[in-house]
């Protein structure tokens, strides 16, 4: 009977990198030939990366898409390979689809578009494309494979149904088993998501579905890789690792494959969300060709994780934390920032802005005349030390990563042009609640973080004896409700119903919608859950909110 | 025969002010009904304003909505109206539709959804919407009425041709009209566009269209109203003014309507510019709740010209000058900032920034090591203004305005956190050869703008003797370049045959390229033209380019 040796591919493409993303599929191409493989599978759109984004609005960039997957089915000689890409629409509507390509014999034999295409959250692809007309199975060494790109075997899990269901026209039309390359970007909880979607359609449609996931992070995006093979009663054939490329051989005999790896057990949340942090971190400071990173330590529980984070990705030579103590700043805060820098063997410096501090009032006292001490002053701390630490970015090169967490940005408990800025935010899709859970896994074989830090009340020193919990509830709940809000799409009665003080709710939602404003001009922020903030959260600014 | 007395209603909505936009459109009703109108249309959306963006994920905005749309029905006794919406998709697919609720005797009649849904530039409506499903007539006093909402009857004006012509369905099912509720956003050149997209329509279906627009700012988009009424012949019968509210009527006799008024020439584009400016100040202001501004007066053009248009705004007490010379200043530019505020009688306040800077270069001693004035002292003098324009911001409550232009913002030449802070950015659409045409545009019948800001070389006075020359070819070539880039959507190579020199062609398009993680950050901008920085132009950060 019918056997081919698949090769599932998971890469790590760069955005617009035609030469480089080529010659990668190129050569695995190559080597997966020398290992007997008849077809190869790549993820989707892997000639140009996915999202492009408004790249594909140039046509030069297009066109050097459809000579990559013409070059690439050059190399497809004695071996098979399906490589996604972008392709112009020959009909009406949409001038582009988003394709991919049955390759054998030195050219292109089918290309199958899109379906479904997702536009919501983080995804935008009606923006570019015109969905798939027709549907047609790929016929290879006997085998009837069906392709459905990403989104087109997710139809029935969305806060919608989709009017069509292009696994069930595959299965129609006798398909043997579903290829499905992706682009399926990470969140907490994706995993098993995707263990009920993948196990749910193969059984639904009875069929072996292999799953191709493009890895790596594309400016918010993380894409976690997790490819695998599942037979059609559901069970996974073969799983790859998260966050790492990798290629992978499965035989496929009699429509079933041969299972050559058991199952990973779902790992910890927290061990996934640091796994992905650290992945995150890499891959940006790699694709941007950044070395070094330069952050503010002021010995709060935020800035020390990012220490830690950074350290970890990068190398301690790598981070240079800067302390930079006030006249409000606590002995203990300077010492424990200090131990900190200590503990990771990062260099670091301390650089008292209480002078800096005096020279704004100074400045400013024509103006101030006298008016009391208020958020003004806070801010011009927090901006002084924007300054300072852009100033040092400037100078050495070093890139200013942002420190301020999920809650604190979804309630405005931060300061514009201050502890905003920076390159990116590694923290701003993550609670705080989160962000202790992170430090206690980060010491969990020895103190690495101070203990003080972990301990210690939440403040922003800003003004004498200030703590976070004067103007916000306790974390836990303030988590809760910001969660309840943000990715449950709760009203504040709904909130409330589910048993939190009326008034709070009222004043933590008030806060989250009249600080939309900061978070327009925030950084750009690793996601890791299923609604951050940035382009998969689009809130008006000139509004009249609920 | 058949005849009808249309009002039409170009007002003002504000994004989720259900009482305010229904309270609105009910006096409106009203009023028509006294001056023996019998159908009143209104604009999309109309009672939540146009566009949410991703309120319309939550279940409640949408509720809501629904019930505006039932309370508003209810005024509709002894005559008719036409009212846009969101309501819930009674089908499979996308939760929501875009539609018009067609009310007489207290209740809605029947509902029209948008089929074209836009998305594209700065439309989004494929992330909410589901498109309409079938298309029927309305029958109202013996006219067969048909809607098309916006983009429905745009379907060939487009850079694609939409597989679907709503307008040629509604012909086929034998409409005497086409009613365009519409929400479509300003830019220049959009008037003479709309001259050839409806008196088209209107010749191609031979059918005498009413086109309704809304009018306001949102954040970013303009909407500039200028609604109208052609007759089947391409005329136009009623043409409405822009940027301002207006409730117009026209007569509907025997399939023609009864001109009402003469045809507007087309004004002049600086003139439309700085119309659409100060509008957009005034309705940003409003809407927000906001009452002064202030913004930092260099003595270059640009916070000249942002000057001059937020007194012409908001009046020359509301807006706060603040000059900021540092030891890099000329003399000449304080002077000329000076007489400026003094020509337009706002208060003004002198803040030199050297002792700043000076104690800024002392704390970064240790840091910088003797190294040489760079990039890094440049931007924490620009930096230094940032925090002084929001303490001031902060302590007094003037809102801060930026004053980055189109050239600058694209080439980065302007620094994130410094000049790129404020909440509205009001010339960041605007080119620098179009910021000197307002200059002139300001000072035409007597010399507000000092002729010596609008007569000398550009320079940011960041360091001794500097020129935008030195690193930027003059702002006509550049102009021209960054044209073809953002808006022409033209290559390198491209632009290189257009004439203009390889090597600054390669330097300008890198630049923009390059800087895309500075607009990332930067405020919105009031958009003027078809392609502005911000939700319109979406570029990934981490990529490789051209």
């Amino acid at each position: 009977m019918s056997a081919i040796k698949f090769c599932l591919a998971q890469l790590n493409f760069k955005i617009g990198d035609f030469e480089g993303n080529t010659a990668k599929i190129a050569d695995t191409i190559f080597n997966a030939k020398q290992k007997g493989a008849d077809l190869v599978i790549f993820s989707e759109m892997s000639v140009c990366g996915y999202m492009p984004d408004d790249l594909l609005d140039y046509p030069w960039f297009v066109e050097k898409c459809e000579q990559s997957l013409e070059a690439v089915a050059q190399s497809c000689q004695g071996i098979a390979a399906i490589v996604g890409g972008v392709m112009r629409n020959p009909n009406k509507g949409r001038s582009l689809q988003n394709v991919v390509c049955f390759m054998q014999n030195g050219r292109i034999q089918q290309i199958t578009a899109k379906t479904l295409l997702p536009t919501y959250d983080v995804f935008n692809e009606s923006r570019y494309f015109e969905p798939a007309s027709a549907t047609e199975l790929i016929n290879f060494k006997g085998v009837q494979i069906g392709v459905a790109i990403c989104e087109d075997i997710w139809d029935i899990y969305n806060d919608f149904e989709y009017p069509k269901s292009p696994g069930t026209i595959l299965k129609d039309l006798g398909a043997d088993i579903i290829i499905n390359p992706s682009a399926s970007p990470f969140h907490l909880g994706k995993q098993s998501l995707r263990n009920r979607v993948f196990s749910g359609q193969a059984s639904r449609f009875d069929l072996p579905v292999i799953y191709a996931n493009q890895v790596g992070i594309h400016t918010e995006l993380i894409f976690d890789g997790a490819s695998r093979a599942i037979n059609s009663n559901g069970e996974v054939a073969l799983q790859l690792p998260e966050f790492k490329e990798a290629v992978h051989y499965i035989d496929f005999e009699n429509n079933k494959f041969v299972s050559s790896n058991t199952v990973p057990v779902e790992p910890d949340e927290i061990e996934t969300l640091h796994a992905a942090l650290i992945f995150g971190i890499q891959d940006y400071f790699n694709k941007m060709g950044f070395k070094k990173a330069v952050l503010g330590s002021s010995g709060g529980i935020d800035s020390a994780v990012v220490q830690a984070l950074l350290t970890e990705a990068l190398g301690a030579e790598n981070v240079l934390a800067v302390l930079m103590p006030s006249q409000f700043s606590s002995d203990g805060s300077v010492n424990d920032a200090k131990q900190l820098s200590i503990n990771l063997e990062n260099t670091f410096e301390i650089l008292p802005i209480s002078s800096i501090f005096n020279q704004f009032e100074d400045t400013l006292k024509p103006v101030f005349n006298g008016r009391e001490f208020n958020l003004a002053e806070e801010n011009i701390q927090a901006r002084s030390r924007g300054v300072l630490l852009m100033a040092i970015s400037n100078k050495l090169g070093n890139i200013l990563i942002n420190t301020s967490n999920k809650s604190e940005m979804s309630v405005g408990y931060s300061t514009l042009y201050g502890d905003m800025c920076g390159s990116l935010s590694v923290l701003g899709d993550v609670y705080k609640g989160q962000v202790y859970a992170l430090a206690r896994y980060i010491n969990r074989h020895k103190e690495i973080i101070p203990q003080e830090i972990i301990e210690k009340a939440p403040s922003a020193e800003l003004r004498p004896g200030q703590k976070d919990s004067d103007s916000l509830p306790d974390y836990g709940v303030l988590d809760e409700i910001l969660r309840l809000y943000i990715e449950g799409r709760k009203s504040k009665d709904e909130i409330t119903m589910e048993g939190y003080e009326s008034q709070v709710v009222e004043r933590i939602v008030n806060m989250v919608n009249a600080n939309e404003y900061k978070r327009y001009q925030a950084p750009p922020i690793i996601r890791v859950s299923s609604k951050a903030f940035g382009k998969g959260r689009i809130m008006p600014l000139v509004a009249k909110y609920q």
